[in-house]
């Protein structure tokens, strides 16, 4: 892929000179979006502008909006630190943009990537790609497909401050008749070296604000979910203390589950940053700093032998690895048969992950 | 899984006992066999001796024998660490011996670890564990099996040290019409973080004289055969510099290959650690010591993403987990868009990952 290097100085001179020569409502309207986007999109903005009633088009701008968002209020944060931003192609097909911090004085790395891929693929890697493994008809056995989302893993280097992930994603796929099927997935989780109870209320309490506009049902079902999808399965133990977890999704429509997609993806923000806030200089001590290092070795377990992404991101021809990856933490610690003294703050959190709880109820 | 603790200690004070109590011949055989095992065999000294024509008493005499070997080997060139041994049962048969020595002045992370199980498999696990897949007929869906090993992971702490792994197995199924199917895995590898190549040559013409003796085609094909296993697909890179590597290998007879298998479990001590004493006082930077972190990052990938020993344990009921990850190292790095400089010392050793070399020709 081709790699924009610190990208945003350019790009920013480049819109405040067309926006000096034009004038009309749409070029406001874009000149607004660039503020707020990390990088021109992938589609280009004249193309998304064109095709603006598409949905492919509006998830598009949710999720560069939702980088930008995540973004700013991280450095924010950790004003010492600056976000590299790569943008890349993929041969076959669309491209990226990769956002990471690393090794701030908050953030031990903070990667927030937005992807818009498309292209054709075989029965097989559809079949794949949809969890549920529903048939589908190709035309001369290759099915024209359009995948988009945003992925992010933040990993801050206090560990009173929890590593927190999300992603949303769309995809098309296109049969030989024509029809086209689509579905969404997502999911905003949260990770924790010691359990804060406050912070895991607070956290889950956002999420389900953000479900409960929709639909009552969606944040139990989604919770059950996440914590069934973060299992470890060789260690009996969850990633994290969860958050909520949803693929495949095409019911009830296009447009109500997209406002469901956008609802989860405005709660990022307000999730996580207050509890990054209420903890990033809180003292710790070198035993503390052990134990997160412990617990990124688990993060790392669960990606490289669970998480469906990852696994089918790494198996991918043209698929981009360092965008993949990103969600490693910088660093990780692998003890032979560590084990927390009973009725120790690491016990506490490891009893949690064995055994999900309720936040809010 | 039971656990020993220290136990050697125990185990010794026994021996000494037993041994001033009896005086025949076998006794006099099983106290020098006690002496340089680490703790008593899975299938215990009596019943091996009872059938000690059995290549499959052989083989577990061999694993305890390199495991005591190799152990004691490096605790010499580590006076200050001691290897922690931890004897562990395994509920549906068998069970095993783990030696780990951690964070020591040497070696970071060192792990010599024996296992001897048996039990029943199914039809499908029992294709998994045998890499050709050959069909097997088994009685009522089930396939009485044996499997043995001694594996082993040396990462030490200075860069200029390479880390060291071996694995060598032997495994045993019983057909429904009861014809055993039996085979031999294993190999020796090197992962140095920097290229060194009076160390490369030295390591694989070792392998080669053990190889030799058996068959001229041996080393050729099984280094070979260890460069492919050895890739890490998604970096376009080996995990090191490879060795030798070998599967599921029944030819010529049962008694040839396990004289083979015994003369290269023999090179493994020759093999490494003249390279250890070699380098473990050199001297080393900041910056050397971080590229040694980055690799390790790479060994986790490996050996998380692609090993089917390590994959397979995962997904094995019953296996004992902290077993199978002692392979991980103790601290391990992730850093995005890491490229060492043109000419550089870490860009010569990723040219020899990409493109392996010749040491011996």
């Amino acid at each position: 892929g081709a790699l924009g290097g610190v990208g945003l100085g350019l790009w920013r001179w480049q819109q405040a000179a067309m926006a000096a020569s034009e004038g009309d409502e749409d070029e406001k309207e874009e000149e607004e979006l660039r503020q707020r986007f990390m990088a021109p999109p992938v589609s280009g903005l004249r193309e998304l502008r064109r095709r603006r009633r598409e949905l492919r088009s509006r998830m598009e701008l949710l999720i560069m909006e939702t980088q930008g968002e995540v973004c700013r209020a991280l450095a924010a944060l950790d004003p010492g630190a600056a976000f590299a931003v790569d943008t890349w192609e993929r041969k076959e097909g669309g491209g990226g943009i990769s956002c990471v911090l690393q090794d701030g004085e908050v953030f031990e790395k903070a990667g927030v990537n937005v992807s818009v891929v498309f292209g054709l693929l075989s029965e097989e890697a559809a079949r794949q790609m949809r969890s549920r493994g529903k048939s589908l008809k190709a035309k001369d056995g290759k099915l024209p497909f359009c995948a988009m989302g945003v992925s992010s893993v933040i990993h801050p280097k206090n560990p009173h401050v929890p590593t927190m992930h999300f992603n949303y994603r769309y995809f098309e796929i296109e049969e030989a008749d024509g029809t086209k099927q689509w579905w969404f997935g997502g999911g905003t989780d949260l990770t924790p070296t010691y359990l804060n109870e406050e912070d895991a209320v607070h956290f889950h309490k956002t999420l389900k604000e953000a479900c409960d506009k929709h639909d009552l049902k969606l944040y139990p079902k989604y919770k059950k979910w996440c914590d069934d999808y973060f299992y470890i399965k060789h260690r009996g133990e969850r990633r994290g203390i969860g958050g909520i977890f949803f693929d495949d999704v095409d019911s009830p429509s296009k447009e109500e589950v997209f406002q469901f997609v956008k609802s989860c993806a405005k709660a990022v923000v307000p999730c996580y940053i207050p509890i990054v806030k209420r903890h990033c200089h809180d003292s710790f001590t070198p035993e503390e700093k052990l134990w997160q290092q412990l617990r990124r070795g688990r993060y790392v377990e669960f990606n490289l032998v669970y998480d469906r992404g990852t696994k089918f991101g790494l198996l991918t021809p043209g698929s981009r690895i360092e965008s993949i990856l990103m969600s490693l933490p910088l660093t990780a610690r692998w003890e032979y048969m560590h084990t927390p003294p009973e009725s120790s703050k690491e016990a506490e959190i490891l009893e949690v992950l064995r055994n999900p709880k309720d936040w809010v109820h």
